[in-house]
């Protein structure tokens, strides 16, 4: 980010704007809701966020860019993840209007935005700034096992499919934690996290070999003068696209404990795509594999599952979670919708268990 | 390349030219021995490739430029692949050197030449030709379960490690299996591969969300016309720094069989760059977790293991394959120094049921 005071965001979701449709979007809006005056997406035109979420209060859905820079906006922000991460044409052109106009542009493409010529030159003559969040730095290293050494908790999300909220989990995880005493760090592994926490690497976007490099640098940067880094998640192990990036965050990041992420009401990988080819297995099945091939590197256990139930009523929310207790034997719950504190518990106990081991 | 005749390479390598050090070079010099004019090691001066690595023959090793470009050189082909890939520093006023003397580049460093302004200037002047063989397509997809459905037997190659051989045992059945009549393709994920066989996508340099979409693309092109796709295999599944790729490769291709390369004196993961950290457990755990973490995605079974003995006698190397086969019931050689036989057959054998698979 460039700008000293709070930037005020227009959240380009043209066309996917929708609880499981626009996950930037959506993060942003649940946690810097006070940062975005507007959403475009043609399609919901007029409606508000809680219109389209169920949450984000009076936030305006406009239809064209023009509205959203007459309701004061000073950056757009990039709020969709499209499959390969890159740039529809047609935004192109808003793009340039809201340069032009003087906004910022804060984008986590895998196209990088000031590579365009169109763009990088909109933005010169607005005296505008693209931030390319995704963008890794040019020195990443292999990853060395640096992070097997460190003394605080290094707790990972894992999924069993993108976009089950592994990094939402850890979000509402983070706050609850330090105000329980233990000194939590966030460490932000892809476009969204980095854009809520102000640093962090895009692990997705780094040339393959640096996946593990890339986790282990900022993993042991949020290290310091932390008693638990929660790192966030990306994919699956058993994303048919994604599963690279999944274990090689895992042996980069060398977490003691994990977290599994799951969307109660899923039952295919890409679902929320419609790619169903892939039946999600069982969750004790994803317990059983991510210890064995984290444990491969660095010893580590599942502590805790963190159930999405969005879509859910209460009743069914609280039946999902208890049959994924049952099936698992681990605590369950759905840190958004209902009382975190089984996980917090849990981690507080992998902490105590990582020290004990470590005064030995 | 751009030379419609066949290059001769002038093999850099120096400070690394070893069995173990210089890969690239190495099977350069194993595999398209008539195209090297010479290996510039300033540490093996005055020896010949056999002297140094045990085959290769009379090829000299020379210890400045100046007596390459004498040798008749036309290319320079950098034949270490160091650590993170990137390029010595000292090396460039070589390499400047070769380009205004007249010779092209081919280079497989993650640190693509062609933007070195130094170097790319040197080209222009000389009137050569960069290749950087790392570079990938710009368009690639993110996998979505093509290889899944192809028709020929996708075998891949699988590791304990980096630098085990998983190349080199496939280069080695290629030509056996189109003898024995069946039509064979190999498929290069790896700059080495790429530079022998022409064509290829080098996967561990592609950004991270498209490893897997790489390799099902290039396995969907090997499948052409082809009844078994040898597709060249990446690191290992628990390598701290490389796993990432590993798997990106393994759940892109689908591959209905792997081969399970290992070198048989080696104990610890990284240990011929002296990174001993790791121990590799036994090869009965790689086959279970590789069986198990591809199946996820995709039904496969390892069919055979791939011994690398070079460092071994005939007898040490002889009671190893035996060792592997008691403990995994796997057939096992060494297809560089003992007949590659069981190895056809198990393919022969895993081709022959995928057909019966098909066919019901």
């Amino acid at each position: 980010m460039t700008t000293a005071t709070a930037p005020k965001h227009l959240i380009l979701a043209d066309g996917d704007f929708g609880p499981m449709t626009s996950k930037t979007a959506n993060s942003i809006i649940r946690y810097q809701a006070d940062r975005v005056v507007a959403v475009l997406d043609r399609g919901h035109a007029g409606r508000t966020a809680h219109d389209v979420l169920g949450f984000g209060g009076g936030i305006p859905v406009v239809g064209s860019m023009a509205e959203g820079l007459a309701l004061g906006a000073t950056s757009v922000l990039i709020g969709i993840a499209p499959t390969g991460g890159r740039l529809p044409d047609a935004w192109r052109e808003w793009l340039r209007e809201a340069l032009v106009g003087g906004c910022d542009i804060v984008s986590g493409l895998h196209t990088f935005l000031n590579d365009d010529p169109i763009l990088a030159e909109a933005a010169r003559i607005g005296g505008r700034t693209i931030t390319d969040i995704r963008r890794p730095p040019a020195d990443l290293p292999v990853a060395g096992g640096l992070a097997k050494q460190l003394e605080p908790l290094v707790v990972l999300t894992v999924g069993t499919d993108c976009n089950v909220g592994k990094m939402t989990a850890q979000l509402q995880l983070v706050r609850g934690l330090n105000k329980r005493g233990m000194r939590t760090r966030f460490v932000a592994t892809g476009q969204t996290g980095i854009m809520i926490e102000g640093w962090g690497i895009g692990v997705d976007a780094v040339v393959a070999d640096f996946i593990a490099g890339a986790a282990e640098r900022i993993t042991v940067q949020g290290a310091e003068g932390a008693d638990v880094v929660l790192v966030e998640g990306q994919g699956s192990i058993n994303h048919p696209g994604y599963s690279g990036v999944t274990l090689g965050l895992l042996h980069g990041s060398c977490p003691d404990a994990m977290i599994l992420c799951h969307q109660a009401s899923r039952e295919y990988i890409g679902d929320y795509r419609k790619a169903s080819w892939l039946r999600i297995p069982p969750l004790s099945e994803y317990v059983e594999v991510y210890e064995r091939i984290a444990g491969m590197v660095h010893p580590s256990k599942v502590v805790g599952i963190a159930m999405n139930t969005y879509d859910m009523t209460d009743d069914e929310a609280r039946a999902a979670c208890e049959r994924a207790a049952a099936e698992t034997g681990l605590p369950c719950t759905d840190p958004v919708r209902f009382d975190p504190a089984p996980l917090y518990e849990a981690i507080e106990q992998a902490a105590h268990q990582k020290r004990a081991r470590r005064a030995t």
